[in-house]
């Protein structure tokens, strides 16, 4: 065993969302998790490392375009378009595949001091991605954007992708952290043809597809126009079958929701993505009731903007109250579930997302010195879970471990220089704006 | 002079929002801002002290209960009726003198270290309030809660705030940190008769005076039902006319609005409670557009959870956003100013929420060593000031001071210990969870 740590409470995120108390976690020597439950239980006389506060699984999120950490703020607050069209679509242009693994590795920084061990990216140049995934310890499902735009041609983009898994292999790395994927753009950038090319290719490598859907209003007006909704257009395609995980879904019908339910789509909520740009709110209650899987995402860093995804936890269920006018709509462990048990399911994942035997061991340690635990851990459940969902979050996360690796050590990288990575991403932010 | 402080960026909040570069802001011995403005210009030949980052005006909580730091997360996330009836009431009721001091101490430390220099509360034993205030070195607006209940009459409660303003004066303590006001809970709690009694008290002593607004639906269609609704009621009894300061305001009429705007009566809009108790979300960009004063408040932390203002700033951009479905309706500087110069103005504050020559030097500077400005501050300002609002936050408050004092330094608290302040209002919590 290469680790056991003990801890006055260990969140499990089981499916009951129990509150362990006085237990330990068990690292085995290949990087996952041995025994997970009561000190007391524990097998063999292992020496033990005391942690004060709260262990609880890593993070999940479902939904990112991380390397654009190098654009954040740029463009203020525009309206939408006016934002893509004269800031973000010309700055984006202009980024190199150096450019892109320099804007990963901040936001993988950043990600890992946050708690959250696992994004789902969307964007391009994987190998540079996984570089500097691989560079932090940090775990990434990769899916290689793919679009027809100018400048790209959406057939490169799609064999770049396939022949990355035919070579690499799905997932890589030690304790198989990074994973690649397919991400088919959106149906209003992508023709049906293109959409059918890339499931066939997914479909035959097992791998996930990601794909954005029904994010705006306008936009998916026009697709309902055309096709009935972009779920129907979908499914008429063959598209699903096998992993999906559609972001946003903010304008779902019921029959899209039922769409979804029967073909084991899973939905990357974003929150704070969806209100900043002013999409609206996605029906993560019906779509929960309706048997759907529900996972929480930041979107990318140029327009949430930080890449907290408490933040997104509390917000999920703050929009979910508003939307439904029921303060009982999502509580406390329904949201944490989300964001990691919950969250590794929406990729079809069942080796992260919770503290279980036989996961891997990306855990995160949360320290109760905050006015958030005042009254210390020995308070009811329900009032622990809630101070760690509603007054902690991402500002009291001290270490975490991916595979079993300690990659946050109080507070900050140990496998990175965080200064280094945020002068290599400022540098190409500064080069942006003065014109390239 | 007591201090000149130097930064690459001085955020003022005057009425643009502009952002100064290379500027000084200078520290009075009386503890008052002399000069605010660009080093070249400034007067005579002061030693300099350099921060590196950002300084802003400390921000104005327009709404808060904080003592209730010490029930923070009790009864997790009942449905708000069980909430309130099973758990929070029956705790108040348990809250002491030097509970409720204890509560404030806490979440005063809390707030200074999330740069929040000023809060309105609504509480009781306004004496025990100040004196946690100005051990931290905090400011505050202590509106004495009114209300006619159990335990309590609304008549000793309304006479202990007039017979302090008439002891101590309506302002007092160093940098007159506290300020003495009348809390009149609401007009669902309170007969007109009261209220006119209250009014009366406060515009005899130009006192604030801080009510409750059509915070949940129910209530309001009752209040509705009987008397057109609130704001027509209010007026009806001659309440308006001195400064007053509404709460929440989630349902209110356009006739309700222009009722507002006629009789200068501000609002503290509370855009994470009113989603988190699922009361929906204040008609904000219609309210400043009528000419309404709109601040920004965290209600109590036992409801929101953390007191961490700039997360409702973020809250107030965003739901602005979902309720018009207008991306562009609260861009950063927008609820900057309205956490600051504006919550000061909602309170007919002149003297604090902006730097500017002969207002208190409240003080906030924030560290720019951040993912959220990678790219230094040398970026143009729509993108500095969207990098403070949506990227940096409370996270990176770094100094405080309060009428020049030095209040928080390297992120702890100077004046007292946070440790002892976190144990103090524990065991408050404990003592309640085990039964009294």
């Amino acid at each position: 065993m290469r680790q056991r740590l003990r801890a006055p409470i260990v969140l499990p995120c089981d499916p009951d969302c129990s509150v362990l108390r006085d237990a330990v976690v068990d690292i085995e020597d290949d990087g996952r998790i041995g025994y997970v439950g009561p000190l007391a239980d524990a097998p063999g006389d292992e020496p033990i490392t005391d942690v004060s506060g709260v262990l609880l699984p890593g993070l999940v999120n479902t939904h990112a375009h991380t390397p654009m950490t190098v654009l954040r703020g740029m463009g203020g607050d525009l309206p939408l378009l006016r934002w893509l069209q004269e800031v973000i679509w010309p700055a984006e242009a202009q980024l190199s595949a150096a450019d892109m693994r320099a804007g990963m590795l901040l936001g993988s920084v950043e990600m890992l001091r946050a708690g959250v061990t696992t994004s789902v990216e969307m964007y391009f140049h994987l190998d540079e991605l996984a570089d500097a995934v691989l560079q932090t310890g940090g775990r990434a499902v990769l899916t290689g954007g793919i679009i027809e735009a100018p400048g790209f041609t959406w057939r490169s983009l799609l064999d770049d992708v396939s022949k990355l898994i035919d070579t690499e292999g799905l997932r890589f790395g030690p304790g198989d952290r990074i994973e690649i994927g397919y991400g088919p753009h959106s149906a209003y950038t992508l023709t049906p043809e293109v959409l059918t090319e890339v499931a066939a290719a997914a479909h035959e490598r097992d791998a996930l597809m990601h794909i954005h859907v029904a994010e705006a209003a306008l936009e998916d007006a026009a697709q309902r126009s055309s096709h009935g909704s972009v779920p129907k257009l979908l499914e008429s395609l063959g598209f699903y079958g096998g992993r999906v995980i559609a972001a946003h879904c903010v304008h779902l019908s019921d029959e899209d929701i039922s769409i979804f339910a029967r073909h084991g789509v899973a939905v990357a909520h974003c929150p704070g993505s969806n209100a900043k740009l002013a999409s609206g709110i996605a029906r993560v209650r019906d779509l929960r009731e309706a048997g759907v899987t529900v996972g929480i995402g930041t979107d990318g860093p140029a327009s949430n903007d930080d890449l907290d995804l408490w933040e997104e936890v509390r917000l999920a269920a703050m929009l979910s109250r508003l939307s439904t006018m029921d303060a009982s709509s999502l509580i406390a462990p329904d949201v944490l579930l989300m964001a990691t048990r919950m969250g590794a399911a929406a990729i079809g994942r069942d080796d992260i997302g919770a503290l279980e035997e036989g996961r891997w061991a990306d855990i995160v340690h949360i320290s109760t010195d905050a006015p958030a635990f005042s009254a210390g851990v020995d308070v009811p459940d329900a009032q622990l879970l809630s101070n760690v969902v509603w007054a902690a979050g991402a500002r009291q996360v001290q270490d975490v471990w991916v595979a079993g690796d300690q990659v946050v050590r109080a507070g900050e990288p140990t496998r990175v220089d965080r200064f280094e990575a945020q002068a290599k991403a400022g540098a190409v932010t500064q080069r942006l704006l003065s014109g390239g």
